[in-house]
């Protein structure tokens, strides 16, 4: 078997193998097939596509190419959920423990943030004392105990993902749906999990700019994760404006503690609620419909937020700064953006705000840059708001003085104004599975 | 400007722009740009395509990546010919003495063979002591003297295009009409010509297989020949069946000779004459009809043959062998193949033709790969010949006795016998200038 044959073969829109696509994987891995046939290859899948079973095949040998978790030993209500990204996005602190307080099994890898969106260890660890690395025992030891676990992805974890990622990265071949759901499903795959459920976001914060390029990678990942035996469902929902009020680790955290405890942002609240049913009727095999009271009941009672607290405190966490954000550290700078302009805002470019937010310290530009945790942005107003001069649109919070007046820029140009009051957003679009 | 905006914007179908072709070619010589970029720019242009526009720059990047062949010094008659390649395919040893002793200029660099096609060097150098590397002094001095030398390429010529195609070699991405096309036509401006002919062969033996896709080449490469300022004409030429009788090196030069004496094969002879004819009507703006009769008159006439033994003489080849082919070296083995069926051959593939050649040794399967000049193939009968059981179908010479076998099978495979005569081949499709 040779590499040339197999691009050649995708090029000409052919249906590759098992063998060839496991070739194909097991060859980049090992350093046999070099990168400029891997992202040749991967622009000839660009333009050529990949039938389901293709991109299974891909998907599985990816899962395999490093560790894979046996969750077996937890038992039949394993049950992981994935966001494709987003500005704001702390669904997983609170649908999480929602679902382990609803007898779910979570346990679950999560990963950094990285541009314009965060990612929910970068969330965890802000939380004083909070450790993302646990041996497998003490991760197992724990999810036997209480339920719930959500730790860092194991450094092994789908080097084929983390090696043509890279390629992709750098040669225009990210965009492609068969590449960047085998990406996805691959480290669900190998997480362990029985049941998945996706958040596939769109809008301008998103990496899918429409619901219907959000539908179309989400019916592929369902497809290839039934294909590979897990339950599958999958949720478009909107990422137009970022989801809540808060941007920025430690902010983060705070805002899905108040959704936690019965309150936060409406738009919040309701897809984590949406999310968390779905997880929980995957689970106990219902519909969205039946498990929707379940959700509000543990929120409403505190079982949910109690359940968060005991994962926070089983790995070393200090769980007084959620009972009382004071402790949190603080920055040195709060600054209050006014609008200088009156209307009602008609648009946010999400993404923009995202980087206003990297600017400030809360996120990171490339792999491995350090995070100011207590850095971010609250936007006080949102589209949809009405605004008069004067008004307070935003309050930036970071260490770095000198950085004020980009972010301010930065979030002045992602907001257009108007007179008239824009059509209320659809916050969820369809649910697959 | 970033190589990955470059390979996005094509990917996108975008038309590249003359700085970033330059950015590209440049950088991809340097070393700034990674062969991984490069391959992925390729599958991009493979699906996408290149404009005119586009791949004229493409060529004239790749031609100013190396040394460039002044040629005004030896007036505007000056004429380069070229062949996309065929098995059998001696032409230029014919035509560029027939166009100098007609008045034309024949400054040329010629390439080597690989494959199952062979290469102008390696057939002069069959002729003993004739040398190929002239100093720039030897080689100006020589076509200023006798109007003609023929030697091989640069080490420096083309850079960027050797680079590329090594690369697109190994990542399917040869069959692009722009790649090829700028090529080929880069390495013909840094030979510096005026007038350039090229014929675009197709068929079994050729790299375009049908003479629509070898029309759709010869009109991409004349039109950027245009561009780029030359005078451009290409020829449509049939190599379904190999040219002429002898595949090899010395027996190729042999059925040179012969034609520049008068005779040798008929379709060999009737594609120099087209041929050299274009290369007349060129160099004195005259019609191909015109330009006929001056052809064959310096065939007829012997002074075609003469300005061949000058430049062999010139270049310090042996003379005496093209008068009197005994001279040459001889094979150690000269097996008769002989047919064991009756009828009429329909068709031969000239492809597995000249790999059978190669086995015996005439070729090579990688550059460097040295050569046995004395090895080919001698064809008796051809498509459209009737053949009796018994008939000797071929003549095969070699010094690899224990490669017979293997070349016999590798021919009787080629050809496919019928109980009716084919139609007669068209042997020149098209003339587009």
């Amino acid at each position: 078997m040779r590499m040339y044959d197999i691009i050649k073969k995708k090029r000409d829109g052919g249906e590759l193998t098992t063998e060839e696509i496991n070739f194909f994987v097991d060859g980049y891995v090992d350093g046999s097939i070099p990168d400029y046939q891997a992202s040749a290859f991967c622009m000839a899948v660009y333009f050529s596509g990949m039938s389901a079973r293709e991109t299974t095949d891909l998907t599985l040998a990816m899962a395999k190419s490093g560790d894979m978790l046996d969750l077996e030993v937890l038992g039949d209500k394993t049950v992981d959920k994935h966001s494709t990204g987003g500005v704001g996005d702390k669904v997983t602190l609170v649908v999480a423990p929602v679902a382990a307080a609803l007898g779910c099994t979570v346990a679950k890898m999560s990963g950094r943030g990285l541009g314009h969106t965060g990612g929910t260890v970068d969330k965890l660890e802000s939380i004083p004392g909070f450790k993302v690395e646990l041996s497998s025992e003490e991760f197992f030891s724990q999810v036997k105990d209480i339920g719930i676990s959500v730790i860092g992805q194991s450094d092994n974890l789908t080097p084929a993902d983390k090696k043509l990622y890279a390629l992709r990265d750098v040669t225009a071949t990210v965009e492609s749906i068969p590449l960047i759901a085998s990406s996805i499903i691959s480290k669900k795959l190998a997480g362990g999990s029985r049941h998945i459920v996706l958040d596939v976001t769109c809008g301008s914060g998103a990496f899918m700019k429409t619901p219907a390029a959000a539908e179309e990678l989400a019916a592929a990942m369902v497809e290839i994760g039934k294909m590979a035996g897990r339950k599958m469902t999958a949720v478009i929902t909107n990422m137009d404006t970022p989801l809540g009020i808060n941007i920025g680790n430690i902010l983060e955290v705070q805002e899905a503690v108040e959704v936690l405890k019965g309150g936060g942002p409406e738009d919040l609240r309701t897809v984590c609620v949406e999310i968390a049913s779905l997880m929980y009727a995957s689970c106990f095999d219902c519909t969205a419909d039946e498990a929707r009271p379940k959700v509000i009941e543990v929120i409403e009672n505190g079982t949910a937020f109690e359940k968060l607290k005991a994962m926070v405190k089983a790995q070393g966490g200090d769980t007084a700064v959620l009972d009382d954000f004071s402790l949190f550290n603080k920055p040195k700078y709060t600054y209050e953006l006014k609008s200088s302009q009156a209307g009602c805002i008609s648009r946010m470019n999400a993404e923009a705000i995202g980087i206003a937010s990297v600017v400030l310290g809360a996120g990171r530009e490339k792999k491995g840059d350090p995070i100011d945790y207590k850095a971010g942005i609250s936007l006080l107003k949102k589209t949809g708001d009405a605004v008069s001069v004067g008004d307070t649109l935003a309050v930036l919070y970071t260490d770095l003085e000198d950085k004020l007046p980009q972010a301010e820029q930065m979030i002045l140009d992602a907001l257009e104004f108007s007179d008239i009051k824009p059509a209320e957003e659809t916050l969820i679009y369809k649910v697959i599975n």
